[in-house]
């Protein structure tokens, strides 16, 4: 009798910490906090336009709009981001007609350099306006077709490591270079993205942590398809789109055994979503867990003001209370509430306030989180092979229509 | 032997058409295409503000701004709308200074009229400025708290009636009377939705279509259990969150079998999901149906220029096309990419373009759609008690601070 198997074992915590720190070596995003963001730093200082406009799709845009729209309401950042994203006309020109032109950086990203949309929008916008080494800055791979372009034209590059991921590249020239310009501290960023890379591979609160939750995830993947990030702070909207391409893209593959995995990102918005996705939770099939996040403290002390209105005496009682402590007790509620079900997979992470270092961290403690449950489920999470069949279809269809 | 049975048997489709004609009677959104807007478009005549303040939430703003959104960047409407719907102190403060306060009108929405969130946002806008019977307008049902505030200040008011529900009053007072200050042609909306009223109860097409895909949707429930709509149009991104919010609310509910039942919804926007979701839906998991929604004529003419850049000539193909040919191309080559995968149930639906007749048509669709889905799954489609306890709890942390 003969016995083989190609089935994957179970596999301990310490075996999967291994292979993430042996990963390493190859896979770029880990190190990406201890770089030296000099020359980033100087380049940003010579920029003198104020309206910034990024051409860039997905993980060009995402992590940099998650950073930025997070901290943009409450620092008083003396330029604008504008983010060109997609294809569609009316998008396009909406965000054009907010732009300066002749105050503009024009700032191109693509890690391939032949992303269709990117290349699509910036031949338009070259079209508008004399765009050329005075106003332009391209982010690419070193030997990217887009790099050639910007040698031909004596263009400023800066580059993006051949072993960085888009969805990973947040803390990469990708992310740094435009929140740099605008005016954020990025070594502040870099010091947040540290914190968690330390408490994890120097085995401190955040390695259990991060362990059992992906140990978690994966082991009832069937059962609970759906992970649902549930953020309390309008700020955070940008961020939970970032998670669902982090989550999604990273997770969404067919594994070595052949098989379909995927984890299904579900960002929604406190106390908004309360009004909207919060019944399915509650009542609904039983096939999600839920994050919820809150911030500590929002530095905002506006409050409910003591005004009585005929008819509405009833509500009284929220009169001289901190919106910043009612949207907590929201966050807390729900929370008791799904709690109290204990039937649905549920955890809690409370940042500490609105600045660039904790919204850093959590990006950083989300990547780690991601790479380690595609260890779990034995998939690359770095590749994205799904989508190329569409771009080829595409592509067709372009050609044939000339 | 005695036998009984309390299992739901199969229904046909003619017995849910006949419980669905039945429930017109009871469930109002139904016949809300048909009711008399002329009072409505009077009042509207009379607003002489051009800053208008929504203060609500859920279902109370999300048809509202769908329809906003999906119009404004290619209409000129002479008014702004402004959504007050969070609690977050950064948000609502962001959303204050884009405001000119003395020349706006506040409309406060709550079907219940002790909303929490509305009445704490309500107060605090109340003392930033003078709100009366000049600059303010209540929408609430007759009977309400909030109700009794307007007649005791002599505020203008509209109804909402008793039997249409919040996530289905998009077509009531809440989404016509903001809709039709701002500019909009709400006649034209209600034609949009008669259209699909007739469409569907005269068994024309519509009957078949909505039939059927109610049913998979029901009876493929525990394999299929995420419905995605990916839409390819950022002016559909309101209308997106208008879909979780209805069908999440609608179908997550404990069934008459004391069964937790639900179908999650997750929307998505086209080309930018691309590099974001699409690769889960291409390689992860089947558990996912997949609806596209593309626009057929865009009216805008803005094409990619001949421009040929040195070392990107292998993008030239693109040159000369316009954006709104290449977004359907776009959604053409997913589809086709995804429908050649055979194993993952999608269906496109094409609007004929950018107007309120168009949306309002799906958007009604999406209402019958979800009452249907509804009926088969044995479902209250049209209530939500599962969010009560946070509310309760809420309350009582709350006053326990006091």
């Amino acid at each position: 009798m003969n016995y083989s198997a190609n089935f994957s074992p179970r596999v301990s915590d310490s075996e999967i910490f291994e292979s993430i720190k042996k990963e390493k070596q190859d896979i770029g995003y880990y190190n990406l906090p201890f770089q030296d963001t000099t020359l980033i730093k100087e380049y940003a200082q010579t920029v003198k336009q104020k309206d910034i406009a990024i051409i860039g799709i997905g993980g060009s845009t995402l992590g940099t709009f998650a950073i930025y729209s997070f901290l943009t309401r409450t620092h008083n950042f003396d330029k604008k981001l504008y983010f060109f994203e997609s294809t569609d006309p009316i998008d396009i020109n909406t965000r054009l007609e907010r732009l300066d032109l002749d105050n503009t950086l024009f700032i191109v990203i693509s890690k391939s350099g032949t992303t269709i949309e990117t290349i699509s929008v910036f031949k338009y916008l070259y079209s508008k306006v004399k765009i050329d080494k005075n106003n332009c800055l391209i982010i690419t791979e070193t030997d990217s077709k887009l790099n050639d372009f910007a040698q031909s034209n004596d263009i400023k590059t800066f580059e993006i490591p051949k072993n960085v991921g888009g969805r990973f590249s947040v803390f990469s020239t990708v992310g740094l270079v435009p929140l740099a310009i605008v005016g954020i501290d990025i070594d502040r960023l870099l010091d947040g993205a540290k914190e968690a890379y330390s408490e994890y591979f120097e085995q401190e609160a955040l390695y259990k942590r991060i362990m059992t939750k992906a140990r978690f995830m994966a082991e009832y993947k069937h059962k609970f398809n759906n992970n649902v990030v549930f953020s309390y702070a309008s700020e955070l909207e940008g961020f939970n789109k970032w998670y669902v391409q982090l989550w999604g893209e990273s997770l969404g593959k067919i594994d070595k055994d052949n098989t379909h995995q995927g984890l299904t990102p579900i960002g929604l918005l406190g106390p908004v979503d309360q009004h909207s996705f919060l019944q399915l939770i509650i009542q609904g099939k039983r096939d999600k867990t839920v994050t919820f996040i809150k911030i500590k403290d929002f530095a905002d002390n506006s409050k409910i003001p003591d005004v009585k209105l005929k008819g509405l005496e009833e509500l009284d009682y929220i009169n001289n209370l901190k919106f910043s402590e009612l949207i907590n007790h929201q966050a807390d509620a729900t929370i008791e509430a799904v709690h109290d079900l204990q039937d649905i997979p549920c955890d809690t992470i409370t940042m500490d306030k609105v600045d660039g270092f904790s919204l850093a961290k959590l990006m950083y403690v989300y990547e780690l989180l991601t790479s380690i449950v595609g260890k779990f489920l034995f998939i690359n999470a770095y590749d994205q092979p799904g989508v190329e069949s569409g771009k080829i279809i595409l592509k067709e269809k372009l050609k044939k229509k000339k």
